[in-house]
């Protein structure tokens, strides 16, 4: 098994202005998992309370997710978050945050996941994403980690360290300013790959994705769809999509991960159309390729007309 | 000849983050006729006053841009517009806008222009805009309009019976959604499409473009760059380096029109680089052609990976 993902399962409770979720299952590495199941087999590592449903872990395990790494903390409560989306959906209002097993999560990487290839750290404290990499005993082929503005807040020097030993940064367009204090993302990426990553993904939305490596750089649109429902998710979906298929193929090429990103923005344009990842479960692999050739139409074009 | 530029030509004052141009050359059809002039020759409809250089009408009837639709009122002084644009180079203010001779603007059609195939309607008054089309006793191959916010707001009547005229709309995301009374661009696109226009671009800015046209989408990057030092003219640039190969390769369909959108894309990305229309003036074939290439890289990828 190769593929090794790490972040939060939980409740989420989303106010659009198409509707309401009410609590349901949510958490980013819940998403990278429905996601990534669909090309690799998945060791995950999380923690839950009590509440958390059964039939969720039994509906990834019969995905081909391992649950070995989750722990299960009977008399607590899961993470909990509730916010509301403005109409733009790329801002929203965070209205309840009840941290609960996520407060005081210390992960534990089982011995049967050392064989670890790739790695995906869903957005978490810095801290906890560093002592993940530091219980590996060989370093991965890949490391992936994904975070977010809040870490840049309030623990820059661990994330810092975290960066230092990664491969791939995934961050929004406000992120990528914040972390490296440059206006221009072409600026911004050649500060940030200097502090560790050699590649970053800069995700912008519905206005699509950047990959920055060395001096190359590669754009992959977002699917123009009628309706965003519900972003919930959609960075972890994108994540998922693209570690998903870096471990299914096992080439990190550049070239490859251009293909990746494409399959991860496929993803990501599925996960928004229905609350949660409600969606996610309904898709399967011809949806996808039906998906990944409608972006080739939306991108390609003939050089030799010119 | 074939392809027809209506707009104005005038003086803008622009302030940006990086500098100040002082008073210099602008005008929608000023950078239409710079960049389309590259691809095809250009029959110029427009109106300056006695202030404007002669040696810019020099410098442009040298690259076969033909003058004798503009009319210059000795007497009068040109348009001039000054602005000062904000950090994100997305919003500006208006500092100081005097119509002078575009406020008794009545284009006359010549009579070498009326074997007119290409009609690119740049940003002015729709019954202006409208005049041009009625003047002309066959009606082109391909009519392009260029509008704006300003028109909806005040002349929105008119606006429609130009739209009813015309094949090609271009406006950005904010005025695609005003127009229609859309917030998902898709839909906006499906309603717009309505009011006459068979083809839509939605210009993004930063975010690249999106071109509409029945069931079909296309979307064309902007060029991640260092810097954007002035944005005034992108659009227009934009619009001149998508007539300009539409014109001269007489080639209107859909496939032909994604191909004429990167190079509007690349000719916008050399716009910016420097203030007003200076670094239109100073690139060549070759500049253009790596210019393109620079965008088959940014968005190819090998769907065979997948």
């Amino acid at each position: 098994m190769s593929l090794t993902v790490v972040g939060s399962m939980a409740f989420d409770d989303i106010e659009t202005p198409f509707g309401k979720s009410d609590k349901i299952v949510g958490g980013a590495a819940t998403y990278i998992a429905w996601c990534a199941s669909n090309f690799t087999p998945v060791n995950q590592i999380s923690v839950v309370g009590g509440d958390f449903p059964a039939g969720e872990l039994d509906a990834l395990s019969a995905r081909g997710v391992n649950l070995e790494g989750v722990q299960v903390k009977k008399d607590e409560k899961s993470f909990y978050w509730a916010g509301r989306y403005h109409m733009d959906m790329n801002t929203r209002d965070t209205l309840v945050t009840e941290l609960n097993v996520l407060g005081t999560f210390q992960p534990v990487v089982p011995e049967s996941y050392q064989d670890c290839e790739f790695l995906m750290l869903g957005n978490l404290a810095p801290s906890v994403q560093l002592s993940v990499i530091d219980q590996l005993r060989h370093k991965p082929k890949l490391i992936v980690i994904d975070t977010m503005n809040f870490w840049m807040d309030i623990a820059l020097e661990d994330l810092k360290k975290v960066l230092a030993k990664v491969d791939v940064l995934l961050v929004n367009d406000s992120e990528a300013r914040q972390l490296s204090g440059e206006y221009s993302l072409v600026k911004a990426a050649a500060v940030i790959t200097r502090m560790g990553p050699r590649f970053l993904i800069i995700k912008k939305g519905e206005h699509g994705a950047l990959l920055f490596h060395g001096n190359h750089v590669f754009f992959a649109p977002a699917l123009p769809l009628e309706e965003v429902f519900d972003p919930t998710g959609a960075g972890d979906t994108f994540a998922g999509g693209f570690i998903g298929h870096l471990a299914r193929t096992k080439d990190i090429s550049f070239e490859n991960m251009k293909t990746a990103i494409i399959v991860g923005s496929a993803m990501a344009s599925f996960c928004v159309e229905k609350f949660g990842t409600q969606r996610l479960r309904e898709i399967s692999r011809p949806d996808i390729d039906e998906r990944i050739r409608q972006f080739v139409e939306l991108v390609n074009f003939d050089i030799s007309l010119v």
